[in-house]
């Protein structure tokens, strides 16, 4: 029984090996719609044979010990094969999903992506695990099955928001022309700049300041630099124009005492 | 058998197209009350066709597979059965979901909708996940068996709130008043607001301030921009009327300290 | 088979909606105590019949596919059998949810509830999913196996609550008198008020203030506007009556600083 | 066999009935001690029949349904088993839960309690469901499987709380003493007052104040009434006697700037 | 068939009473190691009486109705297998913890417990719920099940914590040293502190304090009123010799304000 | 069969009593890499004593109860072997967890650990539950199968930390260089101290002062007492030193308020 | 039967052994490009040995306990199946995620990582738990089972952020020019730094403050040690060149207090 089954292992490696390579072949030379571009056909041919290798090992191993303890009890292999079938589950999980991440293109290599709580650059797309590497040098490996939701940060041009706050004294539409001027030359000047820059108006009135917002749109990741280069020339031109903008403010209030506790 | 499977997975996709274009006939030429318009019925046509040609491949590798190493053992077979099973119930509840979120219409491509933390404009719906861009240009990708509960930001006209703060010591009702006018002024002139605006009355005692509530509706998107305007139009009325938009006070107490400590 | 199924799918749709019709008018014309009166019955019927209708489509198409792939292997079958059953077990428990929701009559079309995080307005009670709307306009579509504890606000007069703030050297006994006077006043002139306004009393010694509690029963989405007004009339009636409401206070201390750092 | 399950039906609902109220009988005449007195024995009786009747229609339908497509497929049958079995957990388990909470008597109709996150009093319990509705008017749907800690807080004598902030600079065994007097003229005059009331002394030194704590307990609903009552009084007291209730305190230190940055 | 379930219920009752019986008398003649003193085999006799007539009644009335059902489908036969056996199963790991609970005696009837988010006296210890009363009068119920951790106070002397703020201008060890003082002569007066009161030391700089933190351990439940004592008394030794304890302090500065904004 | 049952009862716990006894004696004459020394092989004999002991009881009760139950109908026996199964699941997941935290010596009784949200010393580790004592005196249980990550303090020498915040105006050279010699001071003189105690520098730039941080190792358990010296310490000297511990500081703005609101 | 079972034990380990120590050798042999290195084939046998070893002994032991209750009924033998399938599932886990990640190489000894709230250095990698132990000195033991997202802080440079605090008096561009020339200069002197610092410019118009934000890459465990640095010279170089960081400012209004309350 053994012995049928590692040979069981060799021929199912060998086959699979030449079905997958058939399988790319006809996609690379079929032009029909559906087919995948010969680039993407020869990676998923070789994540597939790997793929396969790794399973009929897994799987060649995991039956013959279930063979061996077979002969003993119908109980004990129903208990076996619970304990094992839930414990692999999610195995079973990471492969399915790794296939459909391949396979629907969320994301490729190199994009700035977020999963959950964690955040990067994608460095490598396998099939039980992708790997991402975020701006401060840590690399994070996360299982398949674990991604549920992702977001990409690198598909579109993205936003960036400059909140800047003025004093209440200050003329509003007289600080928004200020602001609106500083951004057309900024524009002119940056190329990462996509959309035209927005002045929003009034977002907020607080405490001690009118918030003005200030919206874009810039390259992927080069959102961060825009927003202080902007946000350094509005504060410098506020500054030139005489516009306050207000430290916090806190009214004193000495009224006559003359009341007196009873 | 392995050949057998390949017939059958050909025969089911042919057979399987042939179905799904006479159901689609069907329903376009029916007019009875529950079948779908033909927009509708031809979108189904087309995602029910790609959803039964990548069923049948996947379910005719996975049986090929089981095929194979079915021979071997009673045990290890439930132990696969269990695994794969429990690994596979995601992917059928995206596709059972997906199915559900076309058939039942919660939201179209181009809504403004909020699906758990993500919000955003629905790029694309697919049987298996669905696309949502947000403003600030991330691409979140969101499998439908996670979606529960979906909130819809465009099918109805969407309220926007201004929250005023006036002096304690201004008369409520002249502030209201001032406040009113305003809002009416700035109706006839807005084009977007599709309900009159209302001036609620004082909302909150805080600390320092009053608040005085101001709500109404606009055009969904258009919110943001009509309370911005709003906003800024009540701030600048208020100024001209000499009602005071308080800052944080605090009283200072200069009891005489004749006690002293023991 | 298949044609069999098809059959059996036509004759089940028929039988079904005959039993379903007869059942509606048994309850119609029968008075015992635990008929349904004949408004929700037609209701019932109605829903019933389209939840038969789809029902069958469904497991139709599911039959037919299945016997498709059922020839192939136990182990096959077995695989599919969880996990069909498993990502169907969320639909199945829509269908309870929704069946039990229709049955006991916890909210109606039109009632201000809240589930979970979700309020507003019931639009529409479905089989599989009820609609929401809440007052800013969103539309929250919510599948009913999702549904556990549901709050309804409209069966009941619903509180308001109005806290006031006045100052510590103030006589307590005083102001509370000020403020039931006003409150008998309001609720004279008031149709939406529903149960005798309760000035409660001292509610908290904070650190510059004594809150004194107000709360009163007002008919269901009347509660905030009553509250609203009620608290504008307190706050004008304080302040003629000289009862301050005050501000944030601080007493700053200036021991002698003999003593030195060692 | 539709027509044996029918005739199933109707002979089960007979018989569940009879045994049902053979069994309410039993217990009321038997003076047992693990009988149930008779005004609950027949509360039993009625839920058990409601139970039986609903139980009994729902199954049927469903033993109906069930055997339309028993004829299909194994495949198809176990599918469907497990997918209405997991969907119908949550229904039995409502009704296991809500049999033991009738059985047990962890609270009554009119009771004060507390489920998870709301708190109110109980207007039914019913088999499947429970309703609670608070004293904001709110009315609260809590399905019975979904109760696990109950905390009722209608059992017992409820305990208030009332803290009191005094100065650092006073003498604190005298404010206990005259909040102590204050407290036991109180305890006379209150009816709904149940243990003696005790001042516990100084429960913690804050930034400015000195908390005094004091306690007691009152009839259940009434604790807030007391203990609002109880903290006008003292507040009143200490004022009377010129014990300070500290404004929040600041020392301004101005220590002489020699030092310079370097 | 059901006569035949009701004559097992009847014997299987009889008997079990029988052995249960025997199993406690049993207990109480054998004086080994691991048989459990006669007080805890009367009880565990009376606990296990009841839940076997309890088990016995709903295990038959479900036989009953299983039977019923029984000759209907296999499909439905194993529907029903699962709902009710997934419904039951919390009922089950209800019994089993119970069982454990009185078996491993973590806690006894009248200490004080703290189980998840509840803490209090334990009132009743049974087979499916144990019932707890905290300080404030509430009852809490918890299902067996849902016990996880548990924390015993009354188990062993317990701590109590008194953290003092003296000023940055104070000799430190002169404080510790008179707080030292008051500590030895408090415990001389005081029998339910266990073990000596320890002045740790300077447990943190803070922004206008310096934080001593007393340390000692009193009987169960005497924790807060020991520490509230010597609270009270450190904070009176300290006025007594003149140690402040310093209200929050602000340093304001003036720099000269020759820069100008550009 | 009952009388089988306990008869197989008996003999398993004799037979499995001398087993185990067996296991024991090898592993203690063996003195292989892989035998236990023999204080462990004898603690692990007594546990797998009781445990066998314990099991066999419940397991005969359990097999007697369900062999009565056994011949009423298939679907019955199905509802009662997956309540219990699942019911008793997290009991073997118990002893599982139990028997591998016995085996890989992860802690000690008398180890300081953290499991969860709880942390003391183990006071027991039993086959089913943990004992921990903190050092309010308080005593957990916590069943081994909710043990899932497990911190061990008692392992190693842990680090204590000292943060002094010093004044923006003090040389932060001269600062750091008179904390160093007092920490070198304080080394020699304490014996807990495991590894030299290290000045690390600015650690952080707050709003009114400049962070300095102290780290240092100590013998596990002292490294609090060591902490509170050392602070005491570096407070003195830098009083000595007259180097300034800021109080929080505010900069008071009194710019000429020419502009007036519009 | 129990005879047999240890006979097996004994053949499976000697045979295991065998064909673990074949697997290895051939992996040393041969060069093929998916083939182990030596050193991990090794490790990889010796890890592979002591898992067959223990569950061999662990699987024997259960299939003779469930042998010995086998005879009994079917029903027991389905519960015991079920819970002792679900109890051991997450062993069952522990081990083939602990094989994959000594299969995938995610971390390795000595590497500084972060799994879920645990962060620390790699101690040991084992089939069923990981031990990581932290800077503080805490030893954490972590189930292979329970990892899912796992972070390596040690794989690539790690980056440093020191943010620094101007005044809004100060000119910007002139605060960036000497903050840059400090980075230089101790970029020229440090070693442990792998990219050159970046002064990212305003990344933040705070309260009282204007954000300047530096960046750079150091050796991993390096980076606090080179953020400290340079957060020390970079506010020693401020204040050398006058540029102010500044305290929190607030300015006071003191507008007349003409309007009196009503």
């Amino acid at each position: 029984m053994i012995i049928l089954t590692i040979i069981l292992m060799y021929i199912s490696i060998k086959l699979g090996n030449h079905l997958i390579k058939k399988f790319v072949d006809r996609q690379i030379k079929s032009n029909a719609m559906l087919s995948l571009d010969s680039q993407r056909a020869k990676t998923l041919g070789e994540v597939l044979k790997s793929v396969l290798k790794y399973l009929v090992y897994f799987l060649g191993i995991g039956s013959i010990l279930s063979n061996l303890f077979n002969g003993m009890s119908f109980t004990f292999a129903s208990i076996g094969g619970v304990a094992v079938g839930f414990g692999a589950q999610s195995l079973v999980k990471d492969l399915i999903n790794g296939f459909f991440i391949l396979f629907e293109d969320q994301f490729g290599v190199g994009d700035y992506i977020t999963i959950g709580e964690f955040s990067g650059i994608v460095e490598s797309i396998g099939i039980r695990t992708i790997v991402i590497k975020d701006f401060s040098g840590d690399v994070h490996s996360i299982p398949n099955g674990s991604i549920i939701q992702v977001t990409n940060h690198s598909r579109d041009n993205i936003r960036f928001i400059v909140d800047v706050d003025i004093a209440y004294e200050e003329n509003i539409d007289n600080a928004i022309n200020v602001i609106k001027k500083t951004c057309e030359k900024f524009e002119e000047q940056n190329e990462d700049i996509r959309e035209p820059i927005q002045v929003l108006g009034v977002n907020a009135l607080n405490a001690s300041s009118v918030t003005i917002r200030v919206i874009g749109k810039a390259k992927p990741l080069k959102q961060w630099e825009t927003e202080r280069e902007l946000r350094k020339l509005i504060k410098i031109k506020l500054d030139e124009d005489g516009i306050e903008i207000p430290y916090p403010k806190t009214q004193l209030i000495n009224l006559n005492l003359e009341k007196e506790r009873i």
